[in-house]
């Protein structure tokens, strides 16, 4: 049986490589550059903006549903297409600017002891009427029931499942403290008014990272280490943000910080005190509050989206569910929890918002889909000539800059003007785009190279393109 | 306004760096080797197996639910807990092998111009009563109602969603064919008899692909292309497999193949003709066909379990979504279609099925969670010396195989003895481990080094182990 089943395979393989497919995989995806790598054309990107004449139009027919700027953005370009109210179809530039995002994110909560997990969406009612949140919750919970009659909720966020996971992990030792659990999934919300695209919608990515502690004093230390991952995560991404003190709502707790990136259309509604740094969301302060409770200052107002949050939870759900551990002397206690969150999506969308021009997508640069678009003339211009140069230096990167494999496209739709191109390639937000025009032809050639997240142009020879290029970091 | 947001940055960021928070980030979750990189060690895992003992007891109490060898082992060494029928948490150790299952499966499919989207869970009734699949998949999908009283299923597969989505798209052109959209999301059936842990459950990883093509044959070449990037696949992960004919059952169309891993406890019955490798499912042929309907030569039986499974679906969804590409003549015709599915957690545990003892869990070699686990003496026995020499050992590794940073475990529960520390290793199936015995006092040192998964034992210095772990190909 095992000999046959070898030969299958075998034969099988074989076939896999037979000449026809192997020349039919290549032309189906990539140019072949003779004797070169492959080149990941633009042409062949299910990038609905290709479409975009008659895309725009049928937005038109529904723009007053668009409220923000990043919505319109990328249901414009295509990269978010509506599914049912609150939740989109995320198309292949936003899958891979949400890949590179956890990336990231996995990056920040390893660098602190996180430890990655994932838990089911399906969440048996039982573990949230042990907390009352099965009622609490109300409407916001979307609830189903299996073909046995048994109960569930569409996880919205998971401290009693994680709780349970914990309090079934018998002798877990002081010494395994503290323990950080997370997961990057998608998470449910039964939004009255989903709206904003990606900012608030019914089912988004969510990541969730949830720590247990010995002690009240070493989980507010915790506490502290994973805002300061945050803070580093946001910083990296190139964001303005705000750490303000908010509430704590239906999570509980006694401690509650929001991270926020200001900007207009924000729906949180927040004050800072110039002197101090003091920052809070209003709800949870006195309405007519104008001094700051710190220093005493005079407070300013301002408008936050809220990207992130955290919670010292204290013992309230390991009360719960029994979560203990040992400590030195042998004794169980309760484990001190806090749980922190980050909306991945939401991060996403809420950069395009604050990045963007009314007309144009700014990516955080360690997000952008593609790190540069590469242009060649236009067929039948009196450029054609440079064609061969500019694909010559496509190649070229792709040997000497091996972290931008996968990273560089070729607009090779020559049908159409350079302008209209780099038009497309400005309003999809490439950091860098590369255009072989009239000075390619000189000796020796000077490639046209935009850096679009600083607004800068400049001509460079094919070893400054190298330069600028082998300094650019992917995640 | 800015300026303050930048000053709070700052500040903040400032905060983040201070030494004490430096210290403790790095003391949380590594050994820091002065001066060198940091060291991953076991005892800090969330790896229930440092509690066997207990979690062992537990599971004995229900040992009658565990019904085949991958399950059990999964529960025993704590890669996956049960959270509801059907559904489990992956721990750790799990979520590092079905990530790199994922690297592996975007590699296969963007090899063949695979393009990778993501498609919501809530999928309206309205598309499943267009294909009348609302009601012809009877219990096994899951059903709810949003706040508003519409209603949903939880996807179990996405032909509606993404017929759908592309008839949306206007000038699809037949340039832009064959489009090959995929995903990889959790899926959901609603399971009469969720059983054998990740292999039968409802909540589940699942890769789909869907293919749009201009004409019948273009899609069955693209049929055949998919097909051999799934023996591709299934040939890196060192996986025996059949590609057997099978029934269409209620996605349709008119050819069908399942991927099956031949194993005892498959629930699929498959018969093969050892002359010509004709291979089906028996749920297509006569009951009592024992005659191979292509060569005439008999038949032989054997189970599988199926990993993957392919549809040539024709014009059955882009006919009832409209679903329209323009032809060089400008004529608008119905997208040929093919469906494309990978079982990504289900591979996982049934490569584990196939591929373990009794005991001891064995990866794909290429999906192992951690390539090298490094044993370094008992304290204080008699070689307690050689925890340097081993310690230097894995930082030159670390600077000397870059491939493998974040894939080599120390285990430094040196409470433990040596050959404890092994079993359990064996258990978990690290490729390599690699212990300082006494061997690792002499001048060279030697060190003794498991390849478990072929079984060999030898001793290396610390060039022969470099040279054996430079070769290590991690995905």
């Amino acid at each position: 049986m095992e000999g046959l089943l070898t030969r299958c395979r075998t034969l099988s393989a074989l076939a896999a490589c037979s000449l026809r497919h192997c020349r039919y995989i290549i032309h189906k995806c990539y140019h072949r550059a003779p004797g070169r790598g492959q080149r990941l054309v633009l042409s062949r990107m299910f990038q609905p903006q290709n479409l975009r004449e008659d895309q725009v139009l049928s937005l038109e027919g529904r723009a007053s549903d668009l409220t923000c700027k990043s919505q319109r953005l990328m249901l414009q370009v295509g990269l978010i297409l509506p599914a049912s109210p609150g939740c989109y179809h995320l198309m292949p530039y936003t899958v891979r600017a949400v890949e590179k995002l956890v990336r990231v994110i996995d990056q920040e909560m390893q660098a602190i002891g996180g430890q990655k997990i994932n838990m089911p969406s399906l969440s048996p009612a039982e573990l949230w009427r042990a907390t009352s949140r099965w009622d609490l919750m109300g409407r916001e919970l979307l609830r189903l029931r299996d073909r046995h009659g048994k109960e569930y909720c569409l996880g919205p966020t998971h401290e009693e499942a994680v709780t349970a996971l914990v309090a079934s992990q018998k002798k877990l030792s002081y010494k395994q403290l503290p323990l950080l659990l997370y997961q990057v999934t998608r998470k449910f919300r039964d939004e009255p008014r989903p709206r904003f695209g990606l900012l608030r919608g019914r089912e988004f990515y969510m990541k969730d990272m949830y720590t247990f502690d010995s002690s009240s004093e070493a989980a507010q230390e915790t506490y502290g280490l994973v805002c300061d991952a945050y803070c580093r995560l946001f910083d990296r991404l190139g964001l303005q943000w705000m750490k303000a003190r908010a509430d704590v709502g239906s999570i509980g707790g006694t401690m509650s910080h929001e991270f926020q990136l200001p900007v207009d259309i924000g729906e949180d509604r927040l004050v800072v005190c110039p002197s101090c740094h003091f920052s809070a969301n209003t709800e949870i302060l006195d309405l007519s509050q104008k001094i700051c409770p710190d220093c005493q200052g005079p407070l300013t107002e301002t408008k936050g989206i809220e990207v992130g949050h955290t919670f010292y939870l204290s013992t309230k759900y390991s009360s719960i569910f029994n979560a203990l551990f040992t400590n030195a002397h042998g004794e169980s206690l309760l484990a001190e929890m806090g749980c922190y969150g980050l909306g991945v999506t939401r991060i996403l969308a809420a950069a395009i918002e604050v990045l963007s021009t009314e007309d144009c997508i700014r990516w955080p640069r360690l997000l952008a889909p593609y790190q540069v678009c590469v242009i060649p003339p236009k067929k039948g211009s009196k450029e054609t000539a440079a064609t061969e140069i500019v694909e010559k230096l496509y190649d070229d990167i792709m040997e000497a800059v091996p972290q931008l494999r996968g990273e560089v496209l070729l607009d090779d739709r020559t049908h159409l003007t350079i302008g209209n191109r780099l038009k497309d390639a400005n309003k999809l937000g490439y950091p860098f785009v590369i255009i072989a025009g009239k000075r390619a032809l000189e000796d020796p050639a000077h490639f046209e190279v935009w850096s679009q997240n600083t607004g800068e142009v400049v001509f460079l020879t094919k070893e400054g393109v190298m330069e600028l290029l082998t300094g650019v970091h992917v995640v």
